[in-house]
């Protein structure tokens, strides 16, 4: 039959200066700026297959297994829309090109890691979609251009359609024309960056983001001044700080940008808490791990879910994953080359905070900064020669 | 012996409207306005004797049966150095008064509940002192001119000075001359209020008021926003309602008031956690009453500490009373008069947050709005004949 498929991988972004609130709920236009770091998919990422063919009878999704309803999700219409469009006007511009804009398109993704766990599954997940089919139509549309339509996916996608240091600016114009991602820096920049993800639980969260976001937009007297004062402050700030390779200040503004989102979500009407007693024993290990170390070698970051995020730097590595293993040893996570390190803490390091965190914690995933989605050889996608998932063969 | 005394009562406060952060340590000036409910002295408050008498050598002090240094508390110091100027005035203007300004005091002092466990002890102690102080002087001061006095020892003893319902109005003068307690209502206006205190925990705080409000004071970017906006429409809407004594409008204020206070704790750095898992629970339960009960018929209000503090008033009292007794049944804190009533809960209550209160709260304190200080007969204060506290006979 004939099928045409594209197959990419797509990584994890961890938000060091914070997305939320939204000032158009249907394009995801944002009411800040944003900026993030894009994790190596070595260890996360989403896995996706695009697929289409005059065969296909309709628009089908597969996530991780399970069929989902691609004509009810407006997100997911929005991105198919868009990205048709752009190979129709290539298609009008080359007539020789096949005519994939007309074809149905099947698309298979899978995650490696839990959804909906605070990991930003949708951002990975939504950049692997439009990355994939845009692979498929052959566009010639750059990351940039492509974040725009990631964007109307889950708005912290666009930021996962580049390596390195990300920024997502909010722009101004209405229609979202000129809210994108822009690559702050390339991975090879600063590529000693590293981060752990102590994962405190993988439930559900108990409020979607988008609901939350926007009861903060709507009810926190807090947050405007946030979103108009602070936060591009901060990201001129950040920028600086990663252009300079300066940790400590990266450190104090991620850990700052971090609260403050959460103290934004606790002033919302109901409050929103997304950190618990684990979360804040997990700050509290943090803090304690840089006075005991006599500097900022580490920081702490947290999106809508109690997961904790620490970045740190290869040169620190020893002294936070020694700290790491003080009170995480037992559980999943640890690579093979950190069998010989040592359990250690830094003197004068107060260890109240450790059966906390021990306690809580249920896996650990090791990672770093990564960079962009990359093209998956076709033997290993996920759609067979039927249309189909391979995964559903046999069933 | 030639001795003088006087004693009385002073209660606890709950703020609605918050106070955090001083604009001079020293003096305890806020920097903003706050607003709280007097909390009746039949369930909480601070019982203290003063005396004097020219046999006394110093200035000494017994708090809850523990002697304690008067003269390396600057703000013990502070406060009875403005009265003993007080009185020394009176007498200069009155010869025939005898020379109590020239005489120590001495002065014992003991509250019914757990010190520094987040319930205002201090303010109810610094509150009584200084009435105690003042009515043994004979001065002519009113609760309004004394509430300077008592500000100086702690800031929020300057509102347990009266009873109702009663603003500290920040004031503008470096010498804090206008940073004053006020009754917005006295106790006879809206008498219905109750308040429920489930106490979460009798621990000392992790992080002192002072030391906290400072560091957010210092750090905080979302603080001055509140301190210089938020509030004073704050203070404006909570006297209103009080006025009006439209409890709807009142628990709104206030639930969003306390959030606030412990949303600018969050953006504080390092950042200052007085709520737990519990609060939490205890928040979503109040939250969970209103719903399903179809109305605001509660309210919850966090100080510096994890306990809950839920106000309601007369009216919906077995619909309140009815849902905690569903869940803290077996704790202590329940009157004779609670014994008939029924656990119940309203239709569609979601039964998933009592567990976590149950678990977590560990005695229940059912009172309501209160009045001023009372005086006490010379025959019930605390100081013997002698001079020394009665509770230290046969030591």
């Amino acid at each position: 039959m004939e099928l045409y498929q594209a197959t990419t991988t797509a990584p994890v972004n961890i938000a060091v200066i914070k997305y939320w609130g939204k000032r158009d709920a249907k394009l995801n236009l944002p009411t800040n700026s944003s900026l993030s770091v894009t994790l190596s998919q070595d260890d996360l990422r989403a896995l996706t297959t695009a697929s289409c063919s005059p065969t296909f009878t309709e628009d089908r999704l597969w996530l991780n297994g399970v069929e989902e309803s691609v004509a009810t999700s407006s997100r997911l219409t929005a991105c198919i829309d868009n990205l048709r469009q752009l190979r129709a006007e290539l298609e009008q511009e080359n007539p020789s090109a096949p005519r994939l804009s007309t074809f149905k398109l099947h698309i298979c993704s899978e995650n490696n890691f839990p959804t909906a766990a605070g990991l930003a599954s949708s951002a990975a997940g939504f950049a692997a979609l439009v990355r994939a089919i845009a692979d498929l139509y052959q566009l010639p549309q750059s990351a940039k251009d492509l974040s725009r339509i990631a964007r109307q996916g889950s708005g912290s996608a666009c930021r996962s359609l580049m390596g390195g240091y990300v920024s997502w600016e909010m722009g101004e114009a209405d229609d979202g024309n000129d809210s994108l991602a822009e690559q702050v820096a390339p991975q090879s920049h600063w590529p000693e960056m590293r981060a752990a993800v102590l994962v405190v639980s993988a439930e559900r969260k108990t409020v979607p983001s988008t609901a939350g976001m926007q009861a903060t937009v709507a009810t926190s007297a807090l947050f405007r001044h946030r979103a108009d004062v602070v936060v591009p402050e901060r990201m001129s700030a950040m920028k600086r700080a990663i252009k300079e390779k300066d940790f400590e200040a990266f450190a104090d503004l991620t850990m700052k940008d971090s609260n403050q989102f959460h103290a934004v979500c606790l002033d919302t009407s109901p409050p929103i808490f997304y950190l618990n007693d684990t979360s804040r024993a997990c700050i509290r290990f943090v803090e304690e791990l840089n006075r005991s170390a006599g500097k900022v070698i580490a920081a702490y970051t947290y999106d809508a879910g109690p997961n904790c995020v620490i970045y740190y730097t290869v040169e620190n590595e020893e002294i936070v994953l020694g700290a790491l293993k003080k009170c995480l040893a037992n559980i999943d996570g640890w690579r093979e080359r950190d069998a010989a390190l040592a359990a250690s803490l830094p003197e004068g390091f107060d260890s109240r905070t450790l059966d906390a965190v021990s306690q809580g914690i249920t896996r650990l995933i090791l990672t770093q900064v990564g960079g962009d989605p990359v093209s998956i050889a076709q033997d290993k996608g996920l759609i067979g020669q039927d249309g189909l998932p391979k995964s559903l063969k046999g069933h």
